[in-house]
């Protein structure tokens, strides 16, 4: 027995060559090429490496522009060496700046581009009172809900196919008491108050994509997430993973917390994600700062010591969330270091080097947690093969075929090689 | 303008004889004798009063039991005197030890006592996993479901007429969730959850006496019971009060969480109550106790400075929540000190003397907040009154009659003395 053994699962195949011949007595080799488990990052720079060779950013000459793009392609280049799962922005206030006027092109490129490199796309999020177009503002609250809602059904519907895991909703716990500043979600948050809004906007993505996982994200993992899921559930929302964040600035949660948050949200039976995780590999955020926002620095350097312990929260973290069999995904939410609030928080530099951290993930993901087998064939070409779930590509003879592990099986597979 | 303005309220009222007289330019007396606001007080006390000759505890003599109903005899005496609502004890492990036993007799005439008395009644609790029936853990969860309805539709239906204001059901936050014994009531809320157990029992409660007052309550002020009424609300459980305790062994909360509390709950529009008061005479207990219970001792004494701070901060938190427009009732939990937890929490001292705090509630209740004019009938018999909702009594001319002042009238209402 392991702490992983849910994670795997084990299949008979009985192999044949195309003239329908058995392998029989033959050497299989069965590589893993793909995780069932989600291991993702925010991959924004996609956008980067997708977007047309004339687009000009102001301030930016020509130069700038291309080496912002072979920053970009260099660093997916490490994306997918190591992920399978990309988040990627849907803010409505950056996707939309002016009504009608969207992103769409760029974002189905990136969409197409990670698809492409096989990798899972999750769109991120529908509804947010943060990064919010302001032009709503200038509507009057029961237009705000039909445009929000009408916009659900443009995105989910557009880019269904490509991404068929959304943010359906973020941080609602905060959402109708969020003071910062105004905006129009808080408003109608406000107005009709979280369920309600939280079952609209649900209800809206089911329809246009009902084979889709939508996510409901919070960074308060507190009891008032907990009954506001407990509640939505009971209600029917059509949630099917509940979103955690762990934005870890002001320190590593350590094993204790990291159980508790779980054990919290674990009842339910619903499956849970881990949205936004970040580890920091320099000094840690004061503690007395509340909203992390309000930490705002020239520079925030990795130090040798922060490299060392973010790789070790990041095994330890990783291996606690890959054993809990409700945990279907892990998102790293910077891929480099220096983006939101200047944060030494990549698993790359800046300039996409590995950091230890990304060589820790490295050999979890792609070690300790992948399967390489060499089996041989019985007299009747049948392997029985245990292995992590995933997408595997088996070799005899030099020649290959590509089968998927998923539950057992106990039924023999017949597969052509 | 005062901050009690939405307290008050205008009538014009013709006065006439029995024989149908204008009483013109008389001098009319109006003395409020009672509030529409509830200031209320555990009323536990009662039983000691209404139990019978008879009844024997167990390492009680005749004497001691003499002494007993003595005291609380003057203990209710001074309860009648400020207050002019009460709570009584429907604990389910105390109502029914046994089985189809239940102190349903002693139950009913304490709650005749205090409506002879002009006090009205709610019952606490229906549904709690503290002091609960034992014998209940052995039923299967859907049974013991079955009875807690059941028992809700027998006292609801019972008691109707006598206590129509019910705690329906008590701390459902922590319900599920509380590990401190096994108990009944927590399976049942662990396996359907909270907002179906809640459901269920409120809407239990609501078909057999409709027009009741159907509280919540909870000790839990945070966002997390803020989104669970929210979500309550929202599936149209029929909620007519939301119970706020405010159990402050540990230190007055201050104005400033006060109006917080007020304001997290403020914005569903439905009235709140301040179900559970407690402001200390002696030492606060420490910060660091988590669960109150679990600060025992020998001897918890008043001090001078602790009775005059108890006095000073009930007034200020019976100011700011009379100032509500959406509190209608305050219960301060304890009558005498040396009840629970052995505190320094009453109005009166273990010997039925006033302490500062029943003075200055007394100065509140009966004298800033209470109106006593005197006025001159127009040629007409008409008098304006102004004067915070309640009872009175009008006395002209040694005759005397009983109006009831709560919203304001255009119209002039016909008043015969």
């Amino acid at each position: 027995m392991s702490r992983f053994d849910h994670r795997k699962a084990t299949v008979k195949l009985q192999l044949k060559d195309a003239a329908g011949n058995l392998l029989a007595n033959k050497e299989v080799k069965a590589d893993q090429t793909n995780h069932k488990f989600l291991f993702g990052c925010g991959a924004f720079d996609v956008q980067g490496v997708v977007m047309p060779e004339d687009l000009k950013f102001p301030g930016f000459d020509e130069e700038r522009m291309k080496k912002m793009k072979e920053a970009s392609k260099k660093r997916m280049e490490k994306f997918v060496k190591l992920f399978n799962y990309g988040t990627i922005p849907f803010y409505w206030g950056g996707y939309e700046r002016k009504e009608g006027q969207t992103n769409e092109k760029m974002t189905m490129d990136s969409a197409k581009w990670l698809k492409d490199h096989n990798i899972k796309v999750k769109g991120h999020p529908l509804c947010w009172h943060t990064v919010c177009a302001d032009w709503l503002m200038d509507y009057p609250n029961d237009v705000i809900l039909d445009k929000q809602l009408k916009r659900i059904h443009r995105e989910v519907g557009n880019f269904k196919g490509l991404v068929d895991m959304w943010d359906v909703i973020n941080e609602v716990v905060i959402m109708p008491v969020f003071d910062k500043y105004d905006n129009a979600i808080t408003r109608i948050c406000k107005e009709y108050g979280r369920f309600k809004l939280v079952k609209e906007v649900f209800e809206a993505a089911k329809a246009e994509n009902p084979g889709a996982t939508l996510l409901i994200n919070d960074f308060n993992t507190s009891q008032a997430y907990e009954i506001l899921v407990e509640g939505l559930l009971e209600m029917g929302v059509p949630i099917t993973a509940i979103g955690i964040q762990s934005h870890q600035h002001q320190g590593y949660w350590g094993k204790e917390k990291l159980l508790q948050v779980l054990e919290r949200f674990s009842h339910f039976g619903v499956p849970i994600h881990f949205t936004e995780n970040t580890l920091i590999s320099g000094d840690i955020m004061p503690a007395y700062i509340e909203d992390l926002n309000d930490w705002q620095v020239d520079e925030w350097p990795s130090t040798p010591e922060g490299l060392e312990r973010q790789a070790n929260e990041i095994s330890e973290m990783y291996t606690e969330l890959f054993a809990n069999p409700l945990v279907e995904a892990i998102t790293t939410w910077d891929l480099t270091d220096g983006k939101w609030l200047k944060a030494p928080s990549g698993v790359l530099t800046e300039d996409a080097e590995e950091k230890p951290a990304f060589k820790a993930l490295m050999k979890l993901v792609h070690g300790d947690w992948e399967t390489h087998e060499t089996l041989k064939a019985d007299d009747n070409g049948i392997i029985e093969l245990t292995g992590f779930k995933g997408e595997y590509e088996l070799n005899v003879d030099g020649k290959a075929t590509k089968i998927t592990i998923d539950a057992g099986m106990n039924d023999v597979m017949q597969v052509v090689i």
